[in-house]
């Protein structure tokens, strides 16, 4: 294949060539340093370089290899150093932190390319007759801990999709499109696009993520108002198991008994390898704005994305920071020129004759796209509901600055983590409500952890992705490392936030996946019996469990299990589990 | 409980006292007559009285019984003639058939009306535990054969949820409603009334049947394309199984793995028994409009409706009639006054001079709801595109007729069936480009069938709920009976239909489930390794097989056993079998 799209950086986000230039964003670093009581120069922890990381020996089966070699060609087969490495993680922090330090003991023993549906069948039947774990891998952009290794009693296989990428079919009548599970966001958006169709799927990751991984972990993206969740978009599927091919129907809705596409849809890799989709596109939106309004606080702007879902009128992406995400969100902001400098020091002063107490505003970001005429009243109907509850409109500036560096957020934790700053994120979804309950009880439980290890924290928040019955709800914190106790530290306030959105009726993610970094509140979220039938499911597709091992089945002692993954980088924790209460087991 | 919804007719749809009076539709009956070839007075088989209905003796477990007594009260357990032959059946063809006959072989040895879920749980336990079978009911509208017992070696027992029929919770700020699995559709829609909300769920079953029985089969209602499917709606639920219960969270959307609410959602009785589910509700709307038009033709009409999802200006209903569903339509109108038919022979002569074929027009009925300044909104995008598809407005009179009478239909087979005429439906879904070769292949596949009989066939089709993607695709058909063949004649009918969706890329049924019905087509629709999920299931949540067993678990030889189910009444399917081509095993 000619193009292939290139790997992350093994020890971080994004393309090896690009970097987080903190001087493109003067204004980042200082309120960084303010927010987290940071003065002067930071220590600063590069990552290990790529000859130093520990990398356990390949433990290879010789006769699964065998097969390999004599089915594929040479290409589609490799155990370097770097390609081991390269697909050890995903990017949580827990991935990163230990990459950093050059640890890779999730790294798999192989990994293979396959490059259509046959090599995929092959290779699972192969897999489950050696007893070899065969883990999927899209971009590697999880960052709910899906794709280490959970064990190291058998060999393991990671399974790279990204030879696997074409439009196989566009339907431009029925706006339909078929893909193969493989294809990356830009690849599969420019494939489509000479259509003149889009799928309306962008999530964070969009540039280093994949559709297959998509539709296992159940993703959503930025304009799912309009468009829907992944699982939304998927009209038929077809999902390699070891023991042959789940292969459903183009048809837009059923009532064939159990939905088997829901089966394959979030199944994170451990009933087999979804090969293919055939998804719901949309015609390439005739215009598109992003115009930025400021509410007076956070509670008035839930308000009003509330009534635009009431009044029928939702534009395609709202994303409303609260006050510290705007704070963020405007400290990011490039350099201005002393021209609008000037007008934003006028526009300040317009806002306090308007009442506005500014450290309380909350920025949020409105997208329209689709016909020209529907996004002109589009506009006018949310702007008059936004006005209603004292949004005012900041043109669209700051929507232009956004569509700019949307994808470049992720890459913030990299410049951090460099500065011995833990930076991580947690979400979930809940009814509108609950809103409110839940951001304060998350804000209050990430704040009082971070406190506890004696350090400030920085904590924000914004909503996206509205639903007529609630909205997701995205908490975003960071915070200086203690020497020695660095995953500690995250794991006291990673199980903090999670702990606060089952307590608080939430979900334990919204579009994260459950991974190993979600797996303890399954049984909380999904009840035992869920946990019970997801089982069933795998006992019957893949009864070698040689899918994915370790996901979807929480132990026995499922925090217990979630200290251990990480437990030589953090011994103390068994002490946290004695002391754990009750309603978190 | 002061109030209990009634059961309908053993013997046909509807409550008791509720007839179908030709009278009231004086056109109807000439039209058929004329259709189907039927001169002067046609013969009349009146169903068979409940006193000489065939009833098998109940085959009572006396420790499961005895159980029972001491835990429920004694109206909670029926075992009268009248109850057995009520919960024998749904109402199907094959149904109502042998009901008339006086055949109730299907009946269920007791039935127990459950007033909780702890009603349902411990009936559950001590069915394992004793092997009893419990097949599920709500209004017994099902007309898949999804209610009679499959096999005989067991006791059956049939659990009648009506008594579990009350909104438990609104949340009018987060628009869901948590209300119990038995609640019929007026009861529903009464109790959320007074909140000011609607679900939105108008299924043609609407009055006679349970939230319950929409979610386990995947249920749509005509307003669809603005409230989505039952499937859509489900916010969570809870499930008893003979293990204990499967709850989700009332969160509006996760990424927790595989989605269990649906595994639950289509499982069709087999899994457990659905006992409440959180749903997704609407403010009542300010306004509802019905108008209807009239097309040149079929593929005008398509057209239309095509474009106002391309358009993203979708009604919340679209109900387009293909010519001879149009005449049927007509035919169906109540009596005119003499002012009305002279307006009518007027609108006629205009349609003529506008180049309209009047035998190929097509009458389409829309309906707006919603905020007021939506409705007008809509009502005027959607006249627009209308109109370049060459429709013409017949105003609000039609629709009114329509909103009169919507819930009429099921009467009719009930008055042709007491003439010898079958009359059946089969729906489906396909993608928008292979609307009308299915549509084309279908008719072919029925009329042709019929014809074989050696009788007159009418047979009609409308489109209802449209997607982007596509829009579902329902026949109507009747043809006189042929004496003493009456089963194997219709079996060869449906058998045709549903091969033709089969065979065209559609699938077995886009929302009146698979039952028994449509069960020899499940594996060509979900593929085998989607069956041998769903049996992953069944064996993980109910070992025993006591929930409705016979159902979403087609045999080796699913034909056979499609035929065995009505076999005494049609002794020469064996060679049907036999005849049958390849691509239909």
């Amino acid at each position: 294949m000619a193009y292939e799209p290139r790997h992350m950086k093994w020890w971080g986000w994004g393309d090896p060539n690009v970097t987080f230039h903190s001087e493109a964003h003067p204004g980042f670093w200082p309120y960084a340093k303010a927010q987290l009581g940071i003065e002067g120069d930071a220590p600063r922890t590069p990552p290990a370089p790529l000859e130093s990381v520990q990398l356990p020996d390949a433990a290879i089966h010789s006769r699964f290899l065998a097969e390999m070699k004599s089915a594929l060609r040479a290409d589609q087969i490799c155990d370097s150093r770097e390609e081991r490495v390269v697909h050890a993680y995903g990017k949580g922090f827990r991935d990163l932190f230990r990459m950093r330090r050059g640890s890779a003991e999730g790294a798999p023993d192989l990994v293979l390319y396959p490059e259509g549906e046959d090599d995929v069948v092959l290779i699972l039947r192969a897999a489950a007759r050696h007893d070899v774990m065969i883990i999927p891998f899209g971009g590697g952009s999880n960052i709910s801990g899906c794709l280490e290794r959970m064990e190291n009693r058998r060999m393991a296989a990671s399974l790279d999709m990204r030879r696997m990428r074409r439009v196989l079919a566009v339907d431009a009548e029925s706006f339909t499109a078929r893909v193969e599970a493989g294809a990356f966001g830009p690849d599969l958006e420019e494939q489509l696009a000479a259509h003149g169709m889009t799928l309306g799927h962008f999530p964070d990751s969009f540039l280093h993520s994949t559709l297959g991984g998509w539709i296992a972990t159940r993703s959503a993206g930025m304009q799912s108002d309009k468009y829907g969740k992944i699982e939304d978009m998927v009209i038929s599927l077809r999902m390699v198991t070891p023991d042959g091919v789940l292969a459903t129907r183009t048809v837009p809705k059923s009532a064939n008994g159990i939905d088997v596409n829901h089966i394959c849809i979030g199944s994170e890799g451990t009933l087999g390898v979804i090969t293919e989709a055939t998804m719901r596109v949309h015609p390439c939106p005739e215009q598109r704005i992003v115009p930025a309004y400021l509410f007076p606080d956070f509670a008035g702007g839930i308000a009003a994305m509330h009534e635009c879902t009431r009044r029928e009128c939702v534009p395609s992406m709202v994303r409303l920071n609260d006050p510290d995400k705007t704070a963020l969100s405007i400290a990011f902001k490039p350099p201005s020129s002393r021209l609008s400098q000037a007008v934003s020091n006028a526009f300040k002063g317009y806002l306090r004759a308007k009442g506005f107490d500014l450290p309380r505003a909350c920025l949020a970001l409105t997208a329209f796209e689709g016909p020209k005429t529907n996004v002109a009243r589009q506009l006018r109907e949310v702007s008059a509901i936004y006005r209603k509850f004292g949004g005012v409109s900041l043109g669209s500036g700051s929507g232009k600055s956004f569509e700019a560096t949307k994808y470049d957020f992720p890459h913030i934790r990299d410049f951090l983590l460099d500065h011995d700053v833990t930076a991580d994120v947690s979400e979930t979804s809940t009814v509108w409500a609950n809103i409110l309950p839940l951001y304060h009880a998350t804000m209050n439980a990430i704040r009082s952890r971070v406190a506890e290890s004696g350090v400030e924290s920085w904590a924000g928040c914004h909503i996206s992705h509205t639903y007529c019955s609630g909205a997701s709800v995205y908490f975003t914190f960071g915070f200086r490392q203690q020497a020695g106790h660095e995953m500690e530290q995250y794991l006291c306030v990673k199980r903090a936030a999670q702990q606060a959105f089952i307590d608080n009726g939430a979900t334990l993610s919204h579009h994260h996946a459950v991974g190993t970094e979600h797996l303890p509140w399954l049984s909380a979220d999904i009840s035992p019996l869920g946990v019970k039938a997801v089982a069933a499911l795998k006992r019957g597709l893949d009864p070698a469990n040689i899918m994915n091992p370790g996901r979807l089945q929480p132990s026995a002692e499922p925090f217990e299990d979630w200290y251990r993954i990480t437990s030589h980088l953090n011994p103390e924790t068994r002490v946290k589990v004695a002391h754990s209460g009750p309603s978190e087991r």
